[in-house]
């Protein structure tokens, strides 16, 4: 969807409104914190009637003190004066709530886009479709895939610029936020650095990216390559961090992450873990080998087209203590023999360095 | 689209009209060949203005003595009467051209349902939806895939039934007529054996199968999985031989493959290569590796969820002469310790007493 939407809804001047109607601060709105915390929108208010007149550090003690209300009138007199809707949380099912229909409608009624990362597309609701034509507003379906059939073509990027790509144990591993963090800590460095986005809550952060996992196969590797040129055109990066997907040991998901890392054509990978796991989660006959196995097998299946190495290793581990942390980070490193963080507990600085040395 | 046709389009009670204007019997009408040679539809026409009044075994010597015909109405005055019209070339560009598609008019006017492995879809056709609709025809768009979302789930098979999955050095390098030989060849033996078809050529042979460089790309490996699932529920096969789809090297569709490969969950590969390629196809920068190193890449691949071994290797050696083959068939025997054929020139005897043997 990279460029179609970005004429209408550029992140930085479009103030959202973020919906998160009875799980704000929680794993549900997941999308709704990382547009919080990483986005380049401005966030005007926060709609969950549970914590209507506090605000988003109430919830977040980090983050700032952003609005929290329960109608979206209360948002629309708020400054600045939002200008889309955005659907900050994943209902069960995936379908669109009636509570969030009405949203929605109002919203389209009062002159807001709509951002929406839901399986059911938006776009498919005539109702909705209607309302947005009449009042020249966009309905963003996130998830929505790109049309056109684009095969990568592994063409050579501008001298100096890197690609690094994250791959994990299993899927929701912390890939995604790795990334961010990542980049986040390259860019406080002075250092020029792109994050890409390759699933939903990405794409919602930086207002562009490719929905990989809902694209047609033959075109997957196309997309992503295809995302990251246009961030190096735009921005000529250094550094591009490319958000990962699944896993190559998830039997469902394999295909897709196969797809990332041969489309992304990395100069380096990241490998993200979370320790309490032993298996792929549902499906438990797939055991999760050791990291140093995880890590040749990375290594291995990038290098059938080109080589890289991982770099690093980025572990949750909010399942442990901090004592406990720390030993899995000291016990990685020694099998592995390479730099490991939590960047939660310890930061991304020792993966930062290891980066920036590596080229 | 599994079950969704065969209701209406079962293959040995549709008899075809193939429809391959200007070039039956060369690559481009490898589709009509294919349904010719292999596929359980009674084909009364071949439509060739070229060959008109000649017939298959003019063209094709080892084929039946169907009738080629300039005209639909020539195809329609033969017995059995064509139920159905099967569009057997791929027109570059993947569009309709305009000679097609008088064909294809006429056709569904004189109550013949249409399948076609068109890039473009003709139920997207309006004119055409609507002649079939009032006739009550069937447009059968085979790449069309399917629009459910299914998750492997990796559940266990009956015991005894053992999955063979093609996989290649490369696209085009003979994976889907080696599932084929071998599924004759094991027939022919008497062996309850059945051939998955994962692409639109190996569709339309059977009448079923799943198109899966078009579906999206976290159902690929469900998909296959699935059309696994039905070829035993309905046969229960001992064997079942699985079409393979691009390489684990090809830098656009190894996401495909590698889906390929975790969704069937095989319990062996058969490895196709072509001796006259070094490198991938428009991707001369990817070396392909001696063969052994393929046969570790594929088991590695496979083994990460569940092991399985290459039984042997069948090549594509007609690039060379009859004394190159027998060299090449034995040089990659030394290297890998595999039995190997040119299915073609050698037949499948070795790879299908490998097969039996291992199991």
């Amino acid at each position: 969807m990279i460029g179609i939407e970005k004429q209408v809804l550029n992140p930085p001047e479009t103030p959202l409104v973020i919906l998160s109607e009875g799980c704000f601060g929680v794993q549900q709105s997941k999308t709704a914190t990382g547009v919080i915390r990483y986005g380049q929108w401005p966030v005007t208010a926060v709609m969950d009637s549970q914590f209507s007149g506090k605000t988003v550090t109430d919830v977040i003690p980090d983050q700032p003190p952003i609005p929290i209300v329960s109608r979206l009138s209360e948002a629309l007199a708020l400054s600045p004066k939002p200008k889309a809707l955005l659907i900050g949380t994943a209902p069960m099912g995936g379908g669109l709530p009636d509570s969030y229909y009405q949203v929605v409608k109002e919203a389209l009624e009062a002159g807001l886009h709509i951002i929406s990362g839901l399986h059911i597309f938006l776009n498919e609701i005539p109702e909705l479709v209607d309302l947005a034509q009449a009042k020249g507003l966009r309905l963003w379906d996130v998830r929505q895939p790109p049309s056109d059939n684009v095969v990568t073509r592994q063409l050579p990027r501008p001298a100096g610029t890197r690609v690094i790509t994250m791959v994990g144990s299993d899927c929701s591993v912390g890939k995604m936020y790795t990334a961010l963090e990542l980049n986040k800590t390259l860019t406080d460095r002075g250092e020029a650095s792109q994050f890409v986005a390759t699933g939903q809550t990405g794409i919602m952060i930086t207002g562009h990216g490719v929905p990989l996992d809902r694209a047609i196969g033959d075109f997957m590797a196309g997309y992503v390559e295809r995302a990251i040129d246009e961030s190096i055109q735009q921005h000529q990066p250094k550094w591009v961090i490319v958000e990962g997907q699944g896993s190559l040991l998830h039997p469902a998901y394999s295909g897709v992450t196969m797809a990332l890392i041969h489309g992304s054509a990395p100069d380096a990978l990241i490998l993200c873990h979370n320790p309490k796991l032993k298996g792929i989660r549902n499906f438990e006959s797939v055991p999760i080998p050791p990291l140093s196995t995880l890590v040749n097998i990375y290594e291995s299946a990038a290098g059938w087209i080109k080589p890289a190495k991982v770099l690093g290793i980025s572990l949750n581990t909010s399942s442990f203590t901090e004592a406990q942390a720390k030993a899995l980070v000291q016990e990685y490193e020694d099998e592995t023999g390479l730099p490991v963080t939590d960047p939660v507990r310890f930061g991304m600085g020792v993966l930062a360095d290891r980066v920036i040395q590596a080229f």
